[in-house]
């Protein structure tokens, strides 16, 4: 049995899977605030999948963490993870004596592109394109995560795809995340809610000039991510997951519309049949703590040899 | 030893490796035009090797042809290669029987990527970018090339990054080839000469709007390739080449101002150090030859043992 944790902003999913990669039990609980209350919203989520799943945790061989951060290459130390209030944390060092296991530690949009991966068969060559506050990638081959060189990889949101777009929080024009990202959008319609995007779309159903900005903005980021993770790595198919994917066919249909437009104009992306290449994350996939678990697994040396 | 070729569009050239991967031998000519002088093209360019590089041709145990075209998945088939008046030819098939040895192709610019990875030597991961008629890149990790899902890995010339752009050979608006692309700025320069994006460089420094505005573009056309190769795969390196790279320093100067104005306005693009991680591939080297040497190599079972 292996555990997968997502921890998230708001609230923590933590899954258990069994040697064949099952989901064998499954619970959420709030995400604390800080390092310590973070250390232990993951001790007390792994125990949650025994009390409240049925989960024999003796029978838990690994614990693998997906988390809104930074990892430091090669260890379990996140940094940087704004959104927990955390700045740098030994997660293997915090909870591993607690938990008795081995405990992986990996950033959650590459941990849910591990997990979209399984979910959708695993096979081939994947790109998650992870829509939520920000917008990032992970890109998966042959049940591979792609690392890079130094932590960029899967970083999308930062290519500009309009010199005269608005202006990044990273700093610089147009973007990808200044037109998708849901932080901006929510931003820039400035008024509260839920899920700020959603009411975006409902105002431009209603006709509302801003809003049908916003979200003609948000269908041609989208786009031109799904065209660059395509042209650069060349993935069978591009998965779309994370908070914006809430609104599911009505942000798809607005998507495949743009990439349409693209083919339209040009034979070659015409070619790529893009719009049958882009799929959303079944609502509610625990892909991130799913993808949590099978990094655990893959660092166990019993369970390499036995996966080959 | 190993055979490469480079099966350019005016000239072809030839390499033969020994066991170590080093250069034994190197002969120039020119290419012929369409399937049959292409074939001829190729025998006579590995016997040149014996009579004019004093090669033994009794120990070539592969040849690799590098070729500007598209290659079907796991053949040997070139299909449009347009500028060898080739629509469609078996290369192992019209080549292999006359040499007597296996005969693997390649896409010239993946063949170039492979070679120069060998060159820069041989570690972690790189992005080769051609930078000629068209604009095209190769991914290499680890040795390997990143062949992606269908055949467009490394296309990133036919990514827009201004939706307000030249329109592109391929249709879309503002693509990085209509920006960067040999052949376009050709074209729109519209004088003849030898390699016209010199004298558009020449006029430029002399004060010429028009070569000014195509330099600059130019400039932020491989500025943006770079970007994307970075914040998708996170290349390690972005190594130049292709025709274009003639210009040497000329352009690299131009690139790295371009990389240093996104560097500016962005402290995150400024982590990436990207005017550190662009470099020109080595005037006349002959990477594509060399990486088609090597693609012969690694598809012997004997060398793959051989080489772990």
């Amino acid at each position: 049995m292996r555990v997968g944790l997502d921890v998230g902003g708001t609230k923590t999913e933590v899954v258990a899977i069994d040697a064949d990669g099952v989901i064998a039990g499954r619970v959420r609980m709030a995400t604390g605030w800080g390092p310590d209350a973070v250390t232990r919203t993951i001790v007390d989520g792994v125990r949650a999948l025994g009390a409240e799943a049925g989960i024999d945790l003796a029978a838990v061989r690994s614990v693998g963490v997906g988390i809104p951060g930074q990892i430091e290459p090669g260890s379990a130390r996140v940094v940087h993870a704004v959104n927990l209030g955390v700045d740098e944390l030994d997660l293997a060092a915090a909870v591993g004596p607690q938990l008795g296991v081995p405990v992986r530690v990996e950033n959650d949009v590459k941990a849910a592109a591990l997990g979209a991966f399984a979910l959708h068969g695993g096979a081939g060559t994947m790109a998650y394109l992870n829509l939520g506050t920000g917008v990032a990638a992970g890109i998966v081959a042959g049940g591979e995560l792609w690392r890079g060189a130094r932590g960029a990889a899967g970083e999308v949101g930062h290519i500009s795809v309009d010199p005269n777009g608005p202006v990044c929080r990273c700093g610089q024009r147009g973007c990808i995340e200044a037109f998708a990202g849901g932080g901006v959008i929510a931003e820039r319609w400035g008024r509260s809610g839920a899920l700020p995007v959603r009411d975006v779309f409902d105002a431009a159903d209603a006709g509302d000039a801003g809003a049908i900005e916003l979200r003609r903005g948000l269908a041609r980021g989208v786009a031109a991510a799904v065209r660059v993770l395509v042209l650069t790595v060349d993935a069978d198919v591009v998965v779309l997951g994370g908070g914006i994917t809430a609104l599911g066919d009505r942000l798809l249909v607005d998507v495949v519309s743009e990439l349409g437009a693209s083919a339209e104009a040009s034979a070659f992306m015409r070619s790529l049949r893009l719009e049958d290449r882009v799929e959303l994350l079944p609502a509610g996939s625990p892909a991130a703590a799913l993808g949590a678990a099978l990094i655990g697994a893959a660092h166990d040396p019993e369970e390499a040899l036995a996966h080959g």
